[in-house]
């Protein structure tokens, strides 16, 4: 009982999310006196998003990129792990509520990330999947794998073509990423693999509707990218629009064409999605909750210290905010954003319980990067610009350095410089139990010994 | 058209199952003149069975321990892989259906293993899953961990107490290696991960109907493997059988109690199934259509040179095939066997080819081995027994030389080195996208904020 009470005197903080920004959080408020820290999240870990193309496409599994929160926790003893999901958050009663338990705070957290986007179009997710989650990653990994392996059963050439078509939509870093990957997979990796077909048949084109690929690096490093890319066979097609997916037929819109002509339509059975993103549903919760304003994508605007108008200790950060304080544009919806925000409100929380102040939030921007394949990357560290071996090399010592940050993912760079000598990829599987056969089209003559991706998405795990 | 001509006087060989027995018969016939081979595999990837376990207790990840069938077999010119099912086969015509495809075949060799068996109770199925698959060993490592996640939310002693208990049915090495680990993870690994329980409240128990553990070891192996198990904090009850299973109530016959007062019932959130085993359907197929014998376990009753009666042409091998040439019991349904089995097929092949003959098969038994803990298994090599640390090395070196022979896997010894050294278990990732609330007992106070196994067994992919 005097536990109790005294415990009622500690400041409760609730985290909604373990991603890098609640997880900052959460961590930098881990060894301090006075404050409770709950960490709620759906999963039981946390994902490092930056390489979820990597198991798309076969080369590290799940749990090399995944840390248990639990044990990436276990030190700080004044914080507790749930698994589960907020359903509505309580500002006036200062509560979160997962079903009908009400889980109280004093300050609340909310860093529940993005989600992959299709403006408006649901339906297109079907066939062309994004990649966000964990079960995103497998169900990529498998579309992949099974268009080869049914590419090798095909007889028909305008079938198999349509099967060893790769479209990419959206070249920012995950497309561009994606679209290298795949093209060194079926040049490189694969090529041997086969007898009925030559890997070299295979059509990787990386889609991007403004008017060159990776936007937010300098031009020289987009053209850089474009020519690496190029270089590892992928065919980049910008200032096009795809205004309509519908099975495996992409309907383009060529910025640059005449009226007349400027439509152009490509079969494919894998179309990969890496578009757009918008704000989690938390997002319209705390909209619904506190009367805050949410810009376009669903990202919840907040005042100069991330939190909310009028809640001064409900905070949103990392891709769920919208912070406008600094520049003309919002902050992006990376890491580095969601890692510095999460440490700063833990040291705003920190010095509040002190009855002192803190500057606004600003972010540092140490620059942004992009591997397109083994040897080549574009780093923008905008006092300097790398491109090719070096920039590959900034690339994976930075990776490797958050990699084991929580969870010392040794392994993992092993994995990695072992697939640079052998240009293996040990994690290509087909998994998923349900499996449907491949060639739902009615004229298909195939009979029911490959799988395809199913029509409605399925359970996919990891 | 010559080509054509050339191609149909090869001989057409035809695997079906890319598991040990399949992979080590295309492997020995790979580079062989005069022969075409195609493995036929509902799976793009051979899985090393033996070490899935540390798959389901969430050390290693299924790409660990799994090798694309195509890359193995990627120098093999002569062989083709296939994706698909095999529905059915015409030992007449001497083909093989997949679906409505038909492909011919000079020599069959039929590899299709076993799947766990519930001696008729297969709607325990639910309750207490097996152990065969990669799927099935995501769904046991989401159960365990999804388990201690209720056990920290649990307020309810008794229903805490449910979910801490993990019954393990079956002594064989399975059995064992999930129970070592089970209680290694409870007590070592995640003792620190915790707020609400203690993690060494957890029991582990491992239930064998016959009167001591690992049965087919020599008894002092036995009786060793059971002291390290206690130990380590398993509870190991013999001559214990399982007469019902029904949510999550095991109820136990005692051998050895009185006829009044043998009926034992246990309260566990965790039941799985490491009990028994019976062939893939192919058995049956094969009994259908060439009249050969099955046994109980409906494995197929092979010939001295492993063909089927009547049908010099088909071979059953592996897991599928009950040899009975050798002592008074068929040969054990493990690794070596089939691997043997497999390499003396293709023997027989290329003899025949050359109008040669060969010996009826023999396995020499080169012994058994259980891994108990960390530091701690057991080994029978005939001439000689080992124990703890000296046998537990001798187990991480003979499973990493079969690991790496197909696939150069490096990377899990290093993991393993490293878990070794850290006790840390990074694989331990809760996933499937479909989750339940916990809790689909009526009287259960739990409000949809955790998961639990569902009462349909789900897709569970890796």
């Amino acid at each position: 009982m005097l536990e109790e009470s005294l415990k009622q005197e500690r400041h409760k903080v609730v985290v909604v999310g373990g991603g890098f920004g609640g997880l900052y959080a959460a961590k930098n408020l881990g060894r301090e006196n006075g404050v409770d820290v709950t960490l709620i999240d759906k999963r039981n870990f946390h994902l490092f998003q930056p390489l979820l193309y990597q198991v798309a496409t076969g080369t590290l599994s799940p749990a090399d990129i995944s840390s248990p929160l639990r044990s990436v926790l276990n030190k700080s003893k004044n914080t507790k792990v749930l698994l589960g999901e907020v359903t509505d958050i309580d500002p006036e009663e200062q509560q979160v509520l997962m079903g009908d338990e009400k889980i109280p705070y004093d300050t609340l957290i909310v860093a529940t990330g993005a989600k992959h986007s299709y403006f408006g179009k649901d339906h297109w997710e079907n066939s062309a999947p994004g990649l966000k989650t964990v079960e995103d990653a497998i169900e990529m990994r498998r579309r992949i794998f099974t268009a080869f392996e049914a590419a090798e059963k095909e007889t028909d050439p305008e079938k198999r073509r349509a099967w060893l078509t790769f479209v990419i939509v959206g070249g920012g870093p995950t497309g561009v990423e994606l679209a290298g990957a795949i093209a060194e997979l079926a040049y490189h990796t694969m090529k041997n693999d086969f007898r009925n077909f030559d890997t070299s048949e295979a059509q990787v084109l990386l889609l991007e509707g403004l008017d060159r690929i990776l936007p937010p690096f300098a031009p020289e490093l987009s053209a850089e990218a474009e020519t690496s890319l190029k270089g590892l066979g992928v065919t980049v097609q910008t200032k096009t629009l795809v205004t309509n997916i519908e099975d495996d037929i992409i309907t383009l819109k060529q910025g640059n064409a005449n009226k007349d002509d400027q439509f152009e339509q490509i079969t494919a059975k894998t179309v990969l999605w890496a578009a757009g993103v918008k704000a989690s549903a938390m997002g319209k919760v705390l909209a619904d909750k506190t009367g805050v304003e949410c810009d376009r994508a669903g990202r919840v605007i907040v005042e100069p210290n991330l939190s909310i108008k009028g809640y001064p200790n409900i905070f949103a950060i990392g891709d769920l905010g919208h912070f406008a304080h600094q520049s003309d544009r919002p902050l992006p919806g990376v890491a580095p954003v969601a890692m510095q925000q999460g440490k700063y409100v833990a040291s705003l929380i920190k010095r509040r319980l002190k009855n002192q102040t803190l500057l606004s939030f600003y972010y540092v921007d140490r620059g942004s990067l992009a591997v397109i394949g083994q040897n080549a990357a574009v780093v923008d560290l905008l006092f300097i610009k790398l491109k090719g071996f070096f920039a590959w090399l900034f690339w994976l010592l930075i990776h490797i350095h958050f990699l084991i940050e929580f969870d010392n993912k040794l392994v993992v760079m092993i994995q990695w410089v072992w697939n640079y000598f052998t240009r293996n990829r040990g994690a290509r599987l087909i998994t998923g139990k349900e499996l449907e056969p491949i060639g739902g089209d009615g004229d298909d003559s195939n009979n029911g010994d490959y799988y395809q991706a199913p029509k409605k998405r399925q359970t996919a795990n990891a």
